[in-house]
């Protein structure tokens, strides 16, 4: 079975429609969950399938150091060792060995670093990237890229778009041809249309399976985000998916929707789990604040995942403040909940050709803000 | 309904049987995992239920100070909060303000403490205890009782005997007539036939709907828990139910039965999993160690636990390295589930007059220690 992307409606630039993949169906505009490590903190992986996610991310960079691809590899890939049988997408490790590994260098070949974790020395390089992802047994492997830091003047931004293209290509060479795999591209070009455009006509030279709008969400803001999404997509081919990397929040995501983008990975709805904020269609919820403390009512009236149904927010609020583990596993769950019921929200808007409306009752209902105190 | 101990089966000193509340069946011999702070860490109820357990148990003196034991009762009860809608047993808060809190103050009328959390003073009598264990809705209430330190010379350990049995009489009293709500009582007396023997006759005298064996799993090692367990059970009630508290290692468990124990509660398999130690047929296993790296096989064969049948004893290693909240669910989970079976195990075996090839059976499978290395 190949890689397939089918554009199902459209409703202004956003799109809804599926990725067909031999590991099952992705249903977009979709979220993906991110499990760094093999594991989604917090919830077991059948709990995350309940939630409505299609597919997982993984990072290249944390699974390279611990276990390892290698080792990872030999116990039957990453499906199998996490248990989660249904498509995986995995970064390229570029943006993490950024952020995260100390004594980079980084020259045309790739970047040398040593690791966070114990200081060992490793390279990454497109063919290196290539390699782990295969090893992880990802479904969709994304081009070992230079996430543009921002702000960069814009000989700066150009210079670090033209290296993330060369690579592009080293990627798309190393990938080489796997049926039913597939790889993504990634735009860069920081907040410069001009280059935003070669990118996506470098790209496009190459060929990918789809395309990421990358550079983004690195502290830009939502407004200049939405500026960049106002011309960006459009750029990339219309009929593969578009992914944006790292976001968001959800007026992040449904911003973007609307501005025809088709995939979205975010640890805000885990992390966010585990300190005791809680998302929903009214907004975000500290469950540590004392005005819940007697409160017997749920999170969210309507909400059909397990905090909800069957706790209240005293519950919640007392095992926040004791850091109980419920706490952080009863959370994620809400919030990537919240998420997927705001996707297929989403989807089901843009199939009926009502997502104007669909998103001024989503701006309406958040305006309103969390339920008043008992 | 009332709360009805029935003995189905004996072998030798075992009993087989059950208890019968308003909220469900007791099998017996039972374990019940401790629930803290309305919380078995690491589970879901649902979960705590799956391994096989019949009933929970909570802890007074955490809930009194948070989220008390009022706020709780406005709730709706400890079982609504906490959505465990089986039985629930209670200790008295004895052993833990004893433990935990801080410039306790012990006299005739009770415990005057201050909390460990936030310097709060609290009174802790018999009528309080009584008085928050019907706050919560505890279905098996427990006296409340001075924990006998050990060692304690035999006019020290009279005297405290002599003191719980009085506050047995008011915490009689104190409970007063509740159908469907069990309060039991409990045996102190330390290592001392004669104390023990006092004290099992004052029980008796007040008239309990079962009986502690208090005073035990306290720094005396198996051997001395064992000569008392000789016969401290003989001395209560042949017709109620028999509760070991705070007990304990599977072997401990095992060997109570053996002499007529009937309930065990105790942190170890919850507060392990949480470290990365799993207790399997062949003993313990410390997961954290280098030898399950790359090992592809279930962490014990012919376990059904999701942690068994789902992932890896190389998958396990690396969450726990990765302190990855996933390593104290699944080995929470595993352990719960492993006392479950051998709680199962036990009443089958005296159900069918075999423990004694069962037992010898335990004891050889451990003596072989765990898997090698591959």
């Amino acid at each position: 079975m190949k890689f397939a992307f089918q554009i199902e409606a459209r409703d202004g630039r956003a799109r809804q429609g599926r990725i067909d993949t031999p590991r099952g169906e992705i249903r977009t505009p979709a979220f993906m969950p991110v499990g760094t490590a093999a594991t989604v903190k917090g919830m077991m992986p059948e709990q995350v399938r309940q939630t409505g996610a299609d597919i997982l991310l993984g990072n290249t960079y944390h699974l390279m150091l611990r276990p390892s691809a290698e080792r990872i590899a030999a116990l039957g890939g990453l499906h199998r060792f996490m248990n989660w049988d249904r498509p995986i997408l995995t970064d390229s490790g570029g943006f993490q060995v950024m952020s995260l590994a100390n004594l980079r260098k980084l020259t045309e070949e790739g970047v040398q670093f040593s690791s966070h974790v114990d200081g060992s020395r490793h390279m990454l390089t497109p063919e290196r990237s290539m390699e782990i992802q295969r090893l992880l047994g990802s479904d969709i492997v994304m081009a070992f890229d230079e996430c543009t830091p921002f702000p960069a003047d814009e000989l700066v931004a150009r210079q670090s778009m033209e290296l993330s293209m060369r690579w592009a290509k080293r990627s798309r060479e190393a990938f080489g041809d796997r049926p039913g795999y597939a790889l993504f591209g990634i735009q860069q070009g920081s907040v410069y249309p001009d280059l935003r455009a070669e990118s996506a006509e470098a790209l496009r030279g190459i060929g990918f399976d789809g395309y990421a709008i990358g550079g983004l969400a690195v502290g830009e803001g939502q407004e200049l985000m939405f500026d960049v999404l106002d011309y960006a997509p459009g750029q990339l081919h219309d009929d593969k998916p578009r992914y944006l990397m790292g976001v968001g929040k959800p007026d992040d995501i449904v911003g973007a929707v609307q501005r025809g983008v088709d995939m979205f990975d975010c640890v805000l709805p885990t992390r966010s789990g585990r300190t005791g904020q809680a998302w929903t269609a009214r907004g975000s919820v500290n469950l540590r604040n004392a005005r819940h403390r007697d409160d017997g009512r749920p999170l969210e009236e309507g909400c059909d995942c397990p905090a909800c149904t069957k706790y209240s927010r005293a519950y919640l609020h007392h095992v926040v403040r004791l850091d109980e583990m419920i706490a952080g596993m009863l959370l994620t769950w809400h919030n990537l909940r919240y998420y997927q019921r705001l996707m297929a929200g989403l989807r089901a808007a843009i199939a009926e050709t009502r997502l104007e409306a669909f998103v001024a009752d989503f701006h309406a209902l958040r305006a309103q803000g969390d339920i008043d105190p008992i």
